[in-house]
């Protein structure tokens, strides 16, 4: 159990915890305005094109979130600054 | 408990954790679009085309939420760089 | 408690653990589409076709996620890479 | 403490805890669904062969969830590769 | 605290733990059903027997999930294959 | 804290940890049953008979779900085949 | 810390804890029932036999699951048979 | 730390908890109750008498439930069959 | 660590948890009641002798709760049993 | 880590632990009386007096369970029984 | 870590712990009030008098629970008797 | 581990704490508190001078409990009379 | 693990922690605050000016308390007194 | 396990903890937000420029909230001052 071994557990950890936990959020987000958007079409289907639009933008400004969360995984599986540090002899 | 051995363990219960936490808000986020989609059905039946293919594509960007889980857990059990740095003979 | 054993009692967990966390979102979000698909029913029976086509996809879509987290158990359980590796004599 | 007796106790508690967890989200699931089909019946008492078959079609769904955490808990108490591979004398 | 005792005292909480919990959700669930049958049957008394026809079937379907938890506790308690297994003498 | 000590305080601690938890459920499941039957028989009055018929016997399939709950506490203290094992002179 | 003492202590912890927890489901699910048996006496005051005979029986049903968790409290001071068999010199 | 101060520990920490958690529950139902009987009173003031009375008799039988709890706290500190044995000498 | 002081830790301890615990409920069921009661004076100016006679009795049983805590606090910091024995001398 | 200074941390700890979760539920109750009062006071503005006296004596006795934890916060700080016994150079 | 360093850190902890539990009821239930406040002034502009008066009052009267939890908070870090008696060379 | 960096430790875990628990509440409840202002702006355009003083002054008063746990963060950080005595030779 | 480098980790995690913590209410009060905007520029489309600036004045007062939390974090990471004292060579 | 690799260690997850968890406030919020302006659009389709307008600065706003967290992650993984004091032969 060297610096190596468990910088490399951590990693692994805290990737799939951010992205496990921040998941949650934006897919209940998104279900929220989608369902709604739902209604919003019902009630008014001759503004479909201005409603999507709203709609998909903002789903984007959501699905943000879930992205920073995949970025920081990503980041610590395969572009660990730490891993990098101690697999290329530091102490 | 060598180094390989601790991170396949840590590997292993990050990928069931990971999908098994990030299913819950999709599932639920799509369940909540659907439900109100029943429900514009219902109301505007005239509309069922526009009503579902908004529905399908927000569905699909709640959906990828979901898979972000998925592809993180697939990276860590078939693709984990950690793993394959100990399994090569790495300190 | 050598790492092959401890790579299965970790799979055992993680498996069950994994089905168990990823059953409970998908069944609420399938039930609360089903619930109001029943509403709508009720409200316009003479679109029974188009609801109800409209509603197995939309589950079947919600189901997808609880089938990501089956095929990481079983995955786990009877193709686990790490358990092949070890049990191969691997370190 | 050795290897056959761990990996016997894990699979105990995971089998219990799997369809211990995995029976809360189809059961309320399945409850939320009845719930609204017992009002779509007295809104709409003609339709009640569409409403039913509609639902008990949607439950089977919903059941599957709970079906998949039972599969593993029956695959874990009773063909666990695993405990096989230990009891048949595996190091 | 040999294989034997240690798989017996894990048995007993597990089968305790998994019935106390998995009586949870279909109770819950009943509820919800039963309560809006009741509103069924005040605004249609006199569709009774399609209401509660469907009522009971679809409780039952409920309670199989509770049902599972119970056969598992019971399994553990009665016919636990670990528990015998070590009993008859296995290591 | 030889076997049969261990095994007796886990019994216990059982016990009561599953009736404990197993009440909850049931009966805030019962409570929504009632008030909504409440509800019924205000609304309903001429029905009283079918209304309570219907609202007795649910509540007795939810009860049902309780007493699960109580055998097996039950069991865990009258009838444990663990204890019984242990205290035989089993070891 | 002898089994005697051990076994004493479990017993005491798990009395209070089961009936502690037992008593939430109940008492909340009675309240339920009860606040919707005043709406329902304020809006059918003719029938307030009909109403709280119903009520009365539905409760004491409900209470029942609180019962159980006081029966188990009151078996684990007062008769339990692993103290009963420590305490006359069991093993 | 002799068996005599580890029950009396156990003992004190336990009826503190019963009570603490056994409160939550009744106080919560209570409130509820008397919050719809507030309402049915405005609704229905000359049935005054016929409200409270089922009122007052209902909350009873919700305060037994913290009644369990405060007798078994009482029993803990002050008629505890454990802290007799020990106390009186027992091993 | 002896027994007297131990025992004096767990009482201060159990005596903050219990009534910190247990003013949760009585708090927020009260303030229920009192909630619905603004509202019924609101409604029925008139009939404020009662709706307040009714109210403030009702509160009191709510308050008996959390005084059952606070009573289980006092005598665990003034009159407990168990530091007096081991005050005296107890062993 | 005398009996002095270990009775003096837990002192300070339950003080403040005590106060911090006693403050959660009278401040939601007395919140949700004040927010109806608000109601009632722009429904019936002509009986502003009759009103908030009757708001007022309730949140008195709301605030009485906060100030049941002020108090003991109060008295394991200023007056504690137990930290004066060891002050007093008992054992 | 002699007794002065520890009461200081548990002082610290608990200060902290104290205010921050202490200030989320407060400002939720201040929140609901000022709410609902929004709303009456809305309704019946002409009693701003009136309203805003009750208001304040009662808002000052849930901040009173926050004040008991920041006063302590401030005992425990500037008038704490335990870190006296042990600054001025208690035992 | 000497006491000096232990304080600081503590400190420092303390004040973020602090301030990240005590943050929730005062931004959920002047949300509530906002939103409604909202919709009583959107009801009574012409009372906006009114409706907006009483809004901010009301804000202040829930600001000022997350003022609080500022304060004590930034006492625990800057101000901190432990840390000082430590710092300052003090044992 | 002397105390700078302890005094380091704590830092990392208790910055990480209260700005996780902290992002979570005010996200939230905001998006209650804009949701309910969203309603009364659909209802009052002619008072815009109003209704924005009231909103944006207001959700600044909610950042305010992400911004504390944002503070602290940066506090302790750039500016932390603490870890100044040590690496300067304090003991 | 010296301080540069625990420092390491505890910045990689507490970057993920800090991003996993302040993803789930913003998107939640502004799923809220976005919800509402669907059904504002629906209501008041003359005015999609100031709704939609009012709506992304506000998103932006909250948004804000997940960019503080993602900066603090960024910072401990990419900039982190405590890991380039220890990497630059910092005691």
């Amino acid at each position: 159990m060297d610096n190596l071994g468990l910088v490399g557990m951590v990693s692994i950890f805290t990737a799939g915890l951010c992205i496990g936990l921040g998941a949650i959020g934006p897919a209940i987000g998104e279900g929220l305005a989608l369902a709604n958007a739902m209604r919003a079409l019902a009630q008014q289907p001759d503004k479909t094109n201005t409603i999507t639009r709203t709609l998909f933008v903002g789903m984007a400004l959501i699905e943000s979130t879930a992205i920073y969360c995949f970025v920081v995984s990503m980041i610590l599986i395969f572009a660990n600054p730490f891993w990098n540090h101690f697999q290329q002899g530091g102490a």
